[in-house]
């Protein structure tokens, strides 16, 4: 019989995040201003507390990670590394599969891995009450879910669209406690300004953002904060631990590297938490391919130029050096609603830049498709922005049984679709539509990067 | 640091079934069939293979466990026994809280533990197809799940109630290739003469059931059978895996026996599974409380006679001996659909004639307080059958707190609530209703135990 679940125990879980950015053998640029001059921490104060600030700007290889984070992590970390067997029989590949199952949190996804350090820090430094913006609602409900554990109120500015026909994760956010409002809302100067406008308006993540910014720098008591669930180099920090933890439960199962190491990619965060330890491993030396996998319908790193953009429609935000399809994008309405971002993480584009990765694009149908196979031989429902990195996989695990290779694959599977059975219902039923991004559109909605700075792309080229 | 979780590596997982029929003190008294005589295992044999047959009848303690049947459970088994820590510090209880979680399967709950070996027991028998029943859709789900990696066809017959307004589960059993179909249909004899008489009814389990067996039996072809996911000796002989992985993880925690093991209880599996173990260690001498909840609303141990009853409304199946409110019993349609039986397991009623169990009953609106607490507490969002497990070890623990006792509670977490949400809504928003059984509704539904067989009442009373 063999193993098909590497588990940890408790007390192996990693003592310390990883940071990417002191590694990479081209210094990252920094984010620049409304000015063009590049941001200072304090310029950030009324937005996050200075100790998540340090973390975002740090130079730290290593960042402790503190004890009472750590126990709150441990109810579902550290995650199993389990082998998908049925899959690798059916496919009839040489190639061993490994996946992190980041299924297994409260919240169904790899999200409250940074929720609750962050609601740990702002904790910290006096602050009362997170505000967030979501989409579909992963986000949210993991904040939800952090908050409340660590003992913070919660607000959440939901896009209206998913507030009236997807309730479910707005129900686990008010099981957890938070007070969500369908954005736009009368309850910031964004909203009821959008509301004016456009009256019946179903919303969008940018004025979602907008509205959570303001409400949490405009609070009186100067207690609010606001909490980002992607992008930023702090958020990927929190996420490496998932990456860690797969390093030491291949070293278990036999596995000196992994060949291949693959995870979906919208903002950026799970993917840089499962591959940013391999990163590491490549520049110290290691042979490994790292995919991000992207929709075809939001193509950053495939299809976008390194460019400096802002993280938001309205442009309330820096400007990050990033891949991007510029901030005026808006992407198709695919089921992977976690990946519809404009923009790809500073630290993910970086390494990309360097060559470190290898990017890749696919339609929702042919994930889908992966996502169906997948649940019929492994058992588990992905979520449809899981699917992205099973359908690579999947390719992958054929590529090496062409080659007759007994390669070692690593995936992330980032959350379950147990929330998302509308997709797959709208897939059996063959009405699920494919969706790229046409050169026209791609086009077009690059104009939005006209008249900002660029940033260098120089790189050591050495991969 | 304390350890939170305590996991078995796969090699550890139990290699045998445990049967708790031989070990009780007082013989089991046997089905009856119409003619008022003990059913001979040959006349099931239309309805299950003779292998499940075997194991329903069996007079040995240990049942080996195929190891194909393994190989698909170490997909999710063995399941982490967690430490409800922030739970037991926010009741400030010595008492120590261990929970088994079943959340983690594919299908969310315990029940893949008996779809799994019912789907193999098939495939081995030569059958091609499973045809079930499913109320709210957590059966039909996990042996959607369990049918599709062993290889068998299977069709759901759903309630239509169910089928129309909770359509994620039907998406799940679509996901894993099954055939669901709103019940009653035209497709069987039963479901046309009931649309005969109420074509605008949404059915019922007792129809659902009627319509699966006859769908079963009737297949021209012979090699369809029937299958069922809780009340018979079978399914919840599979069910232990539960109770003997527990206890090794106590014993890996330094627990030599717990003092308190509580499950919720509708049919009686997933309480059997965690508790049946723990029964053995109880009629071995060791001092250890049992405790079965059910709902206020079907308390068939609590307020049911021990009796001879069918276990379906139309009265198709044999007469089991067990506590029961009575075949024409129709509950209140609670949240809690999985506790909505109206007769108890055999095996766990025999358990309860003997004295070795304590059962109690709670109020669903309890059951959600307790279950708001624990996911504010511990982060995960249970099912609302297991709330009222919850809601009994919050009892159990301040009844420590109060008699200041160390004492060790440990309980089934069968199942998590993601497809709940909306029970918790209603909750949330001060809209739902108690719902407890009056003594009036009790007798009206007992009458339909006029004219059955009486069982014998003798015990052994040792407890």
């Amino acid at each position: 019989m063999n193993e098909v679940k590497i588990n940890l125990p408790d007390s192996e879980i990693p003592r310390q995040w990883y940071n990417l950015a002191p590694d990479l053998p081209t210094p990252m640029q920094p984010p620049l201003g409304p000015d063009g001059k590049p941001v200072n921490p304090e310029m950030l104060k009324p937005v996050f507390p200075m100790n998540l600030i340090e973390q975002e700007v740090s130079r730290e290889t290593w960042i402790k990670i503190p004890e009472e984070i750590l126990e709150l992590l441990l109810k579902w970390r550290p995650t199993p590394l389990k082998r998908a067997v049925s899959l690798e029989r059916h496919l009839k590949t040489p190639a061993k599969i490994y996946y992190k199952d980041e299924s297994v949190s409260p919240a169904g996804s790899h999200k409250p891995n940074t929720a609750i350090p962050q609601a740990w820090y702002n904790k910290q430094a006096g602050i009362k009450k997170l505000v967030t913006e979501t989409g579909a609602g992963q986000w949210g409900s993991a904040l939800a879910f952090a908050t409340k554990l660590v003992g913070l109120e919660c607000k959440v500015f939901m896009v209206r669209a998913s507030f009236d026909q997807k309730p479910f994760r707005k129900m686990m956010m008010q099981v957890w406690g938070a007070t969500c409002v369908a954005s736009p809302s009368d309850e910031t100067n964004a909203g009821r300004e959008i509301l004016k406008k456009m009256p019946n308006t179903t919303g969008s993540l940018g004025i979602a953002i907008s509205e959570a910014v303001e409400a949490a720098v405009t609070d009186p008591t100067g207690s609010s904060r606001y909490s980002l669930g992607s992008v930023l180099n702090h958020v990927l920090l929190h996420q490496t631990i998932i990456g860690l933890e797969a390093q030491k439960q291949l070293k278990l199962a036999g596995v000196k590297h992994p060949d291949i190491v693959i995870g979906c990619a919208g903002g950026g965060s799970n993917f840089a938490g499962i591959s940013f330890p391999f990163v590491k491993e490549k520049i110290d030396g290691a042979k490994i391919e790292i995919i991000p996998v992207e929709p075809a319908s939001c193509p950053s790193l495939t299809k976008g130029p390194f460019a400096y953009d802002n993280g938001d429609i309205a442009q309330m935000t820096p400007l990050l050096p990033m891949y991007t399809l510029g901030h005026a994008f808006v992407p198709a309405s695919i089921h992977a609603g976690g990946l519809r971002y404009h923009g790809m993480a500073p630290l993910v584009s970086a390494a990309a830049l360097e060559g470190l990765l290898k990017p890749r694009a696919y339609d929702q149908v042919k994930c889908f498709e992966a996502a169906i196979l997948w649940s019929r031989t492994e058992g588990t429902i992905p979520a449809p922005e899981t699917s992205h990195a099973i359908a690579a996989t999947i390719d992958e695990a054929i590529k090496a049984r062409e080659e007759g290779k007994e390669k070692v694959i690593l995936f992330n599977y980032s959350g379950h679709g147990l929330m998302d059975l509308v997709g797959y219902d709208q897939f059996l039923s063959g009405k699920l539509p494919a969706a790229s991004l046409s050169e026209a559109e791609l086009k077009e909605s690059l104009k939005s990067l006209e008249g900002l700075p660029k940033p260098s792309l120089a790189k050591t080229g050495r991969w």
